[in-house]
């Protein structure tokens, strides 16, 4: 890094680059264009994240990220209280509402199991999922957990702990992804598609 | 984008989509990183944006960003007045500095001339560059312009505007860069370092 740039500068740069998918000279591009676009940018962005750590929290119910608690989604009385999706991350609860597919409600665990990465279930939203298929209202847990190792463990834990819960416990399909080449596609994929195969 | 996510976590994302490098898809990847990292990243970040805005702004003599004005480097008496080096952004004026080979002082242009883009010699700091020039102090300017047709466009205009300013003007060498296989270089870079080629 410049000395040059001053201690400030250096200082927003080092913050910039611990983001995902930064790196020191990306950082560096990031910062300049935010000292070039003060006003359009910088100062619109200091304000954006002020007001996102003084008023986002996450729901006392789902852990979802919002400026209500509960969240909108767990306020929504139209949505299905019968229905509990449970995922990873925000990121995961966001790209199932883009899909728009679901009506129901969530909950994030927060993270995964993890024998590599020491993460138990104390360290991630388990008990609270569990107080939840206990408490009456819901009768299915959708478990869209990511298809790789971690997620699958956590899927075969969480099904095990809910099976006395008095749920019904589902996992989303696996198979071939909408514009997928099988040239493409892994072994895997492949494998679980033709077990899953449907009438055409 | 999720309406789900609410407005304030939508504003945020939308302006980390325009830093540069960033997408919507790694907009959303930071979001959620800064709202699960919200003491270690997220606080400090906004404050750091802020304090930024606060305190930075452009050199009045280089226009480079420094909390000082005039900036460091054009305040640094040890440096050496006789060499002014020009640079297209405060980013190169970084990377000379890194290389530690420079000990002159430097003007920003804060753009290059291109007929593309609309970018006339009024649009960045030409007259400002003359009027050092010809203030009596500098003997020499070197244009660390980047090798590319605005850059090099750029670098023929100063050097004819700057030719009555009683300085003389010079640009970086063109070669192999270190670390550089000939296999990969361009062949521009080639007939340039050939034509240039010096005893070994």
């Amino acid at each position: 890094m410049a000395a040059s740039a001053g201690p400030e500068i250096e200082r927003l740069i080092s913050l910039l680059a611990k983001l995902p998918g930064m790196g020191p000279r990306s950082a560096r591009r990031a910062a300049l264009a935010l000292l070039k676009r003060r006003d359009q940018l910088l100062v619109p962005l200091a304000a954006s994240l002020a007001e996102t750590a003084e008023k986002v929290s996450n729901c006392s119910v789902c852990a979802a990220p919002d400026t209500r608690n509960p969240c909108a989604i767990c306020a929504d009385t139209s949505r299905d209280n019968a229905l509990i999706c449970v995922v990873e991350e925000a990121g995961a609860l966001w790209a199932m509402e883009r899909s728009g597919a679901f009506r129901g409600k969530y909950h994030v665990l927060g993270g995964l199991l993890s024998a590599l990465d020491g993460v138990g279930p104390e360290q991630i939203r388990v008990g609270e999922l569990i107080g939840r298929a206990k408490a009456g209202e819901a009768k299915e847990v959708v478990l869209a957990l990511p298809a790789t190792v971690d997620g699958q463990t956590t899927a075969h834990y969480l099904a095990e702990k809910l099976a006395g819960a008095g749920v019904e416990v589902t996992s989303l399909a696996r198979g071939v992804p909408v514009g997928g080449e099988l040239d493409w596609l892994d072994d895997g994929t492949i494998i679980q598609a033709l077990r899953a195969r449907r009438p055409a």
